[in-house]
């Protein structure tokens, strides 16, 4: 017999962006917000370092989830939290769809999906995506034993509306349907305003986007109290304390600056609007994003030249080998700035 | 079919000991350090509370692997970082013991990994105690998958030396025997000087303990490369970014400061044995402690009863409903007054 278990010896791992360590890069690549965190959440935080580190967390972060249920409109029943939203995803593979075959997803959505199908023994069927990308709701009006769906989509930046989501949600009752929201304030339309009315429906979010705070990892996911108190089994039985001190007063913190958060997302919005009008006009793909990134195509060259040009300019953005997507490019949108520097460079490539 | 997975049915969680909000108690139920963390933590960690907030944290923290290894007379790539030793020790469990039986254990240890092996489906095999609570390391030396020893042992406070340990590494090559060292630096022996002779010998440490950090969640295991490797494979498919910015930078500074951590882990030694002489002259059983704890036993009162009347007084201690220690109490060392506050309650119970 081995020294590792037969899961750890045949798993191949999630591959996140590139993090470069000298900061010389325009970083496209990670759906990072170019914006910093909200400048109160910089000061809770300075308060809250101090003497009290010595002392575990509160491991129900009961006060992070009062605030985030009061944004939500929910009660705190409904409310779980985890070390970023890939923490959150991991826990509900385990709760809702471990060891079960026929969980429907999308071909191409989020690479970490199929990794947790194989670390945990979930056999998807994946559904391709429609020619131009979109998901064709009624593929997941068949059998199954669970559904996940990022929504906006990645790394498409195509979004469904809450209707049609509803649609999916209707149509399984009594299967888990998980709606992976990392992207959705950008644009699109949470399905969080369902959560009262299909106690099926999981919803998964994150601060690192639109919050500014991928450095601080915290992530939600909202639902009926009996899919939450499933998942506090599961996160209760791994490790009590995910989320430290410090990021339950940060994200309280980001959470409570509704203004901040109003004024920079719809400053991603208009910037990634004006960077999709200039790549159509330079003869680009661009689909419809309803995220802060976009997935572009170049008619004519290359994606992985265009990926490598760009990188000895010194400009990171994110390409994938592999089928269907691999003549496009994803793009975070930057500031401003980064986005002209961005299109600059293009045009000269 | 039900809505969850077959194991989040019927999971059984850890339960950690009591967090209350409201700070009028004397907290001596959770191992936690009576002293706030190095002031140089605290100044390390507001310095890089910022803007960079707004990027993911380095998924590898190689900065902290490398001062850790330093720390060690190690190499980076014989360090794993994770979320608390918590998360390291799930890791672990699911690295090496994942789906396999026989697995050994101490039938009276840290009561999170019969938890594990439910979640990880790991038959174990419990070795019982000697009436002393010692470990009998021949018992370690038969037909089995794997080991996993906590040294010193919790709750029970006892340790093996290094000799004793390595016996038991020794006889088991190839098959991982893990030393949960959580509380190793309160005067134990430690198994790191061992990694670089048997490459089935994984050690975890956590920073909770002997450097004030509980609320920071850093906790590490020291190996063999192929077996840091393997655990790097699992944690890349649950979450690339467990440990975040503020973490990492904490945790760093802890470990620099050398004098800081000896001053401090210095006196909880004086304080324990001061208190342990106090307790034995009340008429106490006390076992011989190398933690930051102590396990005790009241010749003629019951535990529970101790437990409850200490928690009327604002004093919290850790009792176990469990066979063979159900007459015991768990306390953790605090300050000097606060355990002197401790005796004072008990000589009035």
């Amino acid at each position: 017999m081995s020294l590792f278990s037969e899961k750890a010896e045949s798993l191949i791992p999630y591959v996140p962006g590139e993090q470069p360590k000298d900061g010389v890069y325009i970083k496209l690549n990670t759906n990072e917000n170019p914006y910093p965190p909200s400048p109160t959440v910089i000061e809770a935080i300075k308060t809250a370092v101090g003497d009290k580190l010595r002392l575990y967390p509160d491991p129900e972060c009961s006060e992070l989830k009062k605030v985030y249920a009061d944004y939500m409109g929910l009660s705190e029943e409904n409310i779980f939290v985890g070390n970023g939203s890939d923490e959150v995803l991991s826990i509900a593979f385990q709760t809702f769809f471990m060891g079960k075959k026929d969980v429907l997803m999308p071909d191409i959505s989020y690479s970490f999906y199929p990794v947790y199908c194989s670390l945990y023994d979930v056999v998807a069927l994946e559904i391709p995506l429609k020619e131009d990308f979109t998901i064709d709701t009624s593929d997941y009006i068949i059998s199954n034993n669970g559904v996940i769906i990022a929504n906006p989509n990645a790394p498409t930046s195509v979004a469904l509306s809450r209707d049609q989501i509803e649609g999916i949600v209707a149509a399984n009752r009594g299967r888990a349907v998980i709606v992976d929201e990392a992207y959705v304030d950008f644009g699109g339309e949470s399905a969080v305003p369902l959560v009262n009315r299909y106690d099926n429906l999981l919803v998964i979010s994150t601060l690192s986007k639109s919050r500014s705070l991928a450095g601080l990892r915290v992530g939600f996911a909202v639902g009926n109290k009996v899919l939450i108190e499933g998942m506090n089994r599961v996160k209760n039985s791994i490790n009590s304390y995910p989320v430290d001190l410090l990021a339950q007063v940060g994200a309280k913190a980001a959470i409570l600056d509704r203004e901040y958060f109003e004024k920079t997302r719809l400053d991603i919005i208009k910037v990634r609007d004006q960077t999709t009008e200039q790549l159509l006009k330079m003869g680009y793909d661009v689909l419809p994003s309803k995220a802060n990134f976009i997935f572009i195509k170049n008619p004519e060259k290359n994606a992985e030249y265009i990926f490598k040009k760009l990188r000895e300019k010194k400009i990171l953005v994110r390409y994938f080998k592999q089928e269907r997507i691999s003549d496009r490019l994803r793009v975070s949108i930057g500031t401003a700035e980064e986005m002209e520097a961005f299109i600059k460079a293009l045009a000269e490539i």
